[in-house]
């Protein structure tokens, strides 16, 4: 991440804004702060009246014209939400909801409460809380949670001129128009035309003869994650739903796409830091959900140090003071290690370059870098001992001392880089998430590993020197 | 990451596909093998190539129309992208290099040796080669080196009837047709129309009256992280880039964007184990390659061990072999438990969810999660010293060195917490990468800090008791 120049302008911007609406509301110049906030992004407006205090925020939120009004609310924070929603009147709440795109609704509804989950039904039509019923009874992750039930079909006879003056009679209400479903009376869906090719052929060719047959679907109750590598692996800007009928219900777009892949990516990188991910951004998460998603694995991790000290305990009588005083770093250095290597691993498993038959050619690969590692990391160790620590420091370390640890260095960094490449695979293959082995545990296994090298090879050199 | 049955299903055809064209080989059955490759997605085609025993390659590619031809080239390895210029005649070359996009070209070339990339832009046209050495030229990961240089322009002055036709005209050479840019005769950007807007007004309404005049623009040499987050942020479809002096050179869509955004993970997931970031994928990056990206950081981490060492050596008169045996628990737990912090703060960091001005609210946030969770620990560490290794292994334990352990894990932890969540924060006003600050650097800071508050506890409290 470097500077980021281009959003730093845009941030800037809409910090000048928020200044100029919070004096405009000093002055109680209303008519000048609804001219501002109409004429920004939705995604700024929502930034905007998140900074203002809580009081002021209703009043300005009202200033919002209808459209903008919606767009804007499904950008805050589910905090903000909460608390306008508490404060609108029925009226309010029926407006800003039927202008909303039902995914964003829905969006919206599930993380509400009860009882505003149930003030927000009350206020739909019976359609729309039958779609909404619907939407919220798809498995947790799946297709139908994220896709739009808002898209524009065609019928198989209809010719190029047609399809145009039905887009342009229904597709201001779409979410997305570029990708058109052919479906017949039954819904079943039977082909998909672009824009581009109804652009591409005369007006009077019926779409039949052009549409395409041959198309990829997803299933309402596939995982959002195996639709995102879909649409990322060919290239798609969206792809259709269909249920268990083969019926379509719905489509997902690219830009539905990013906010999966960032939230799997975020889930990924809190497990393999040994939290429970959430799907609360971090400033809304409170105190005890932190608490909640941190204490198991620090737990865990803390009962299995029990092996460590055994370990320690186990050889306490043969290690000499020196000796102990290298442990820190041959377990950390074999910790880090590791985690090179498993956290390699599992991003290539997770974004596909490595599958789990690739087990050897991994194997291989990290048996030969991980000795060329060692050796380096050994006499690198030996000239820190006999430099740093015993000319420098005045350590009485002893050229066989270094040696010994220097060895034990070189198994640890091979063993813990042979450990961190296997078991996310092994994770993979048993049908575990990579991500949960690739740090936590492998740290406490690599660990106890290179605490037994260090410890055996010191005891069976020691004397032999 | 869940059980993926929709992208396995693909894999399992794609498998099947393999097969029968290992087994056509055999029978030199050419023909049913190119209207089994011309009929799949490109991606699988690509994939399936690079199944087949080397010397069968070229062959095979060979049986592909022109325009899958170029399509397969792109989605391969640069290994095999090598291998095929290597068989290809000059008029193969240029054939496959004519049919591709101009920025799916010099991604090509970006990865190529010297001496290929010379025979690829002498058989392009001086216009071509122009156009591809001025991208070659973009600053590394800038906006101008993922942008494609085709796209739809228009004149302000043409009806919506004119910019059908001069799509229909243009179009199929286009990347995305949907946003069309309104330019002077100057190249000068004026306005953005959308295939949408197009179709919801009338065939003879000039576009001047409707174009958006408000819109975003990158400039080539903005940061290609800066853009995607934009294009995430606003929900954009594609996004115009210009010049230094506002003339238009070309866009960018989402779907590039989607590989900027798994390029970037993969690199802060590769910062945050302590390993250089590499462009190229896992299994194509050779041992020496692997070697010298995760080499640095475990020397630096092996150097800065020094300081544990020091601290180890002069505490090591006042620690007993228990309270040694102690001391990878305290190290590990302060480790894992900084991570967790580090790891959240620099994912919101990336995504946006926090800013380094919320320093003070992420501050009191950890400080009372980090008492919460060190307090169940200390009281977990407590009962496990007395009844796991007191009672069950049999280690002498009194309940002053358990009390005085899991005081200092109490306040490592809280240590660990606030530095681990202020260090992040601190590189991004420091303009550094909070990603390598995030793990390698606070595990040796906590590992120290950890180590001196445990002696440090332990040598002033144990006369006490």
């Amino acid at each position: 991440m470097e500077e980021l120049e281009l959003m730093e302008g845009l941030q800037e911007e809409l910090k000048e804004h928020t200044k100029q609406v919070m004096q405009l509301l000093k002055e109680k110049n209303f008519r000048e702060i609804k001219a501002i906030i109409n004429d920004m992004y939705t995604q700024d407006t929502a930034q905007l009246l998140e900074e203002l205090p809580e009081k002021d925020m209703p009043p300005v939120f009202r200033l919002l014209s209808k459209e903008n009004a919606a767009d804007t609310f499904v950008e805050m924070s589910t905090d903000s939400q909460e608390l306008l929603i508490s404060v609108f009147t029925d009226a309010e709440l029926k407006a800003v909801f039927d202008e909303m795109f039902l995914d964003d609704a829905v969006d919206v509804i599930e993380e509400m409460p009860a009882n505003v989950v149930k003030r927000i039904i009350n206020q739909a039509d019976s359609k729309t809380r039958q779609q909404i019923n619907q939407i919220l009874n798809y498995p947790k992750d799946s297709a139908g949670t994220i896709m739009t039930v808002e898209y524009v079909s065609l019928r198989s006879h209809w010719t190029v001129r047609e399809c145009f003056d039905r887009i342009r009679q229904v597709g201001s209400d779409k979410e997305t128009i570029y990708s058109c479903y052919v479906t017949d009376t039954k819904r079943k869906l039977l082909g998909v035309v672009s824009v581009r090719d109804l652009l591409m052929h005369d007006y009077e060719t019926e779409i039949a003869t052009f549409m395409e047959t041959d198309f990829l679907v997803a299933e309402t109750t596939d995982d959002k994650e195996s639709v995102a590598q879909l649409i990322s692996k060919y290239d798609l800007f969206s792809l259709p739903v269909v249920d268990k009928e083969n019926r379509m219900v719905g489509i997902i777009t690219v830009d539905d796409i990013l906010d999966v892949v960032e939230e799997e990516t975020t889930e990924d990188i809190a497990k393999m830091a040994a939290v429970l991910p959430s799907d609360t951004p971090y400033l809304e998460q409170s105190t005890w959900q932190i608490w909640k998603n941190r204490i198991p694995w620090l737990l865990v991790l803390l009962i299995s140090s029990t092996f460590t000290g055994i370990v320690i305990n186990a050889y306490e009588a043969t290690l000499s003071a020196l000796l102990f005083a290298c442990v820190p770093m041959i377990m950390g250095t074999g910790g880090n290690a590791g985690s090179q290597a498993s956290s390699t691993i599992t991003r290539s498993l997770a974004v596909g370059e490595v599958q789990p038959r690739d087990f050897l050619h991994v194997l291989w690969k990290e048996l030969r870098a991980s000795v060329l590692l060692g050796l380096v990391l050994a006499v690198a160790c030996f000239g820190k001992l006999m430099l740093i620590d015993g000319l420098l420091l005045g350590y009485p370390y002893t050229w066989d001392i270094a040696l010994i640890v220097s060895v034990a260095l070189l198994l640890t960094i091979v063993l813990a880089k042979l450990v961190g490449c296997l078991m996310p695979i092994l994770a993979k293959v048993c049908k575990l998430d990579p991500a949960v082995v690739a740090s936590p545990f492998i740290t406490t296994i690599v660990d106890v590993l290179s605490l037994i090298i260090y410890c055996q090879i010191a005891t069976s050199l020691l004397p032999a020197i």
